[in-house]
């Protein structure tokens, strides 16, 4: 990366630099990594020792470490460091990367009847199907399918490998990862006899805005009426988000999780990493679920909320499940001997 | 959608119309999302409360029904409703969508050597390498790769993404949703010492009539011999079928499920979201898993099979769940006491 | 497949022959699924009894099965069966497949400034972007994606669909199935009141040499700094590994496993399908970690580690999950009955 300046960082950042703002910085590293010219952040209190050995150019710290950091060498002292860092990145990409060349690459197959904005760019091999639209500034990556009148927004940047199906829309500056599929059909089927009969998923996808989706992840169309993700939700990677769920704004879903058709998650929810939750529930507002829980009933109250079975040395899980299946009956034997 | 009357629909669909045959449907919709202008179901007791204010032009509803539905407006009497819902949407789509164009599109990349029949359709930058078969009135989605010698069934569909390796076969009327892959290797290794040595997977996939499968899901390819899967089963997102597993027919595996290699699942099974199957195992016909089960054992009788974690607030599972790990102690204080 | 004789085995494999060295062979099989022209091997104990009705024209076995095996026709007697046979698998492939074409396909789009080894073999449809090397004897499958500056070592193979995002590397001699996702941003986000800011993932993914890649799995980016996948390593369908994960020399990681950010995974560990582990935590060398087992803390000593619910019929099932609930205070009342 271009080397720069830390007071090149403050003027676009804001901050208080206390330091020579001359100093050029070649990168962004965590303090262990970090060079004597990268700059790196103090976020979590834990790793506060490492402060002594950092061979960081500068440190991003809360104002009571100014003292601290300050005696080692530059800092830019910030009421929330992380939240500085992650601008700090963002605008560092943004600097290196520059603009997408907009246009539609030779390659790409757009039907004549999508609308593709002059400022939008099109990768290699992307298919663009009947009456979709992509909007100013969104960037489709190579070998991306949009589905016929599918819609992007506004510098939304698809990376390679994304399937958008027919109809459903995202909205503007998402992101959405290689391989991730959105829109394919629900799982519906009805019974008929010892059969399974197909029901068509007439519903779409609609996501908000701000919306990042990680690699691979699934997200159903609608059986009837849409799947619908609200603004600000991030969703990680390998996430099955089946059909009519609907997602508040703001939550965050880790890698592996699943959530069944027709539940609503509400706002400001995080689901950790392997979280699955059955259909047709509610979760309300303000729900977190550590890793691996799964949810069978709705969750009416905000609260954190678990589930996972304790890891445990092989030969010592195997007694303690063995026992688990007794449970019930210990618990009589136990109200037996109260008695 | 193009309106239809409910005299075309029972027309093609049969059951009872009670109300007026020339009312005009513009679409399907739940109970509570209806307008006057569309049609819909109740299939659940349990949204039978909807039928007083749900603003449907008309219901599908079941014999008992008929009464208190037809009070309120018109009302198609089906001794199956969701049965006669799922063919509704069939019905519906295949009049709205018409047959997908046959030929192969100008951009997509079909070996001299493959058959492809003049009735199917091959979509954008698709990909059909040497000996592959396409069917009649099959239709393979853009971006497609259909590999050296695999064979695709008259009728199927493949989505966009879609993966099918060398030598794999898939029967008729199939659907397969986008970034599956069905015919990756399957994970076999032999230890050398303290490395692995990589045993090459000779064997294909075999996959039935009317099967339908997820997006993302993936079917590995026999070691020796083939996977099989058989007529009418399902199979949803995110689901890891190792090498060398049957599944039975009719057999429905709902998303982020895995089974691994050499098992065999009977007909008529439901894997529930989530559970994960050993290798190695047999599982009768009618074996039914809740979600999150794992199993490590044969299950040889049908029945319904559970095994998750239950959810708790957070406060009370670090409590239970540190006791988790005590129980076999536990129980043996209980029989001591008991002594 | 073309037949060759067991004295072309013996003499390409090594191992003692013992029996008639003209015999044709025109497959490898199971024991059971053997016939009269196919060669099979006894690496199982359990599977002994099946000597006995084997078909096979020959069996590969340990030194102590030449007697018993050998009284029922040919045998190849090996120290180690199961590895002649993974062996033999690579061998019989290399023999069938030969050496694929090098070459770029006409329908590919290859960067101008992107270096692909005359050896090398570029896939229908592919698009290998700006600066990327593609090395000796590498093959690209149809469908793939090499991102800006991304290296892909000698012998490599990767088949269709596969993405390899800007940057990132993979050794020689790797694997890697349709669908997998290397290089997709890892999941990082700092909190700015109510909402989610972006952290740029400024990394990438070095992985090693003689690994393989499941379909669909995902191997994220490093937010700083690279995540690392070291010489070795087998990854199998579906799994996530976040940034900044490092994974050591020779560990097998089983479909449905999640692996969160910047946690290390020593050498040699097995994890089986459906394993969670959480992030910045170490797990030394040689740890296994059983089916479905979600680990939270740090394994400091290697070992078996085990954590599944055990499945039980679904009516026991509810009455333990129920009282797994109370088992605090089941345990608080044991402690009361002993006082």
């Amino acid at each position: 990366m271009k080397a720069l300046t830390l007071g090149e960082i403050v003027a676009a950042l804001g901050g208080e630099l206390v330091g020579d703002a001359s100093l050029e910085i070649t990168g962004i590293d965590t303090l262990e990594g970090a060079s004597p010219t990268t700059i790196a952040f103090l976020a979590n209190p834990r790793y506060r020792a490492q402060l002594e050995t950092t061979r960081a150019a500068c440190v991003i710290v809360a104002p009571e470490m100014r003292e601290v950091a300050g005696a080692r060498g530059a800092v830019i002292v910030s009421a929330q460091p992380y939240l500085y860092y992650a601008r700090l990145t963002q605008w560092w990409v943004a600097r290196e990367r520059g603009p997408t060349a907009a246009g539609v690459h030779a390659s790409a197959v757009v039907d004549a009847t999508a609308t593709v904005d002059p400022s939008a760019s099109i990768g290699a091999l992307a298919v663009v199907e009947a009456g979709a639209v992509i909007g100013a500034g969104a960037v489709i990556g190579p070998h991306c399918t949009v589905g016929a009148g599918a819609s992007i927004g506004p510098q939304t940047r698809l990376s390679a490998h994304v399937t958008l199906g027919a109809g459903c829309r995202i909205g503007a500056r998402g992101i959405v990862h290689s391989g991730a599929v959105i829109g394919a059909d629900g799982f519906g089927f009805a019974p008929d006899g010892d059969r399974w009969v197909k029901i068509e998923q007439l519903g779409a996808v609609q996501i908000g805005d701000d919306v990042e989706i990680g690699a691979n992840t699934c997200i159903d169309r609608g059986a009837l009426g849409d799947t619908r993700i609200a603004d600000g939700v991030k969703i990680d990677n390998l996430v099955q988000i089946a059909h009519n769920v609907r997602i508040g704004a703001h939550t965050a879903i880790a890698a592996c999780a699943g959530i069944s058709g027709s539940t609503t998650i509400g706002a400001h929810c995080t689901l950790a990493g392997g979280v699955g939750v059955a259909g047709h529930l509610t979760l309300v507002d303000n729900v977190h679920l550590t890793a691996f829980t799964g949810v069978s009933h709705s969750v009416l109250k905000p609260g954190v909320y678990s589930g996972a079975f304790p890891m445990d040395d092989n030969a010592s899980w195997e007694k303690n499940a063995a026992t688990l299946r007794q449970l019930y009956n210990l618990r009589n034997r136990v109200r037996a001997l109260e008695k």
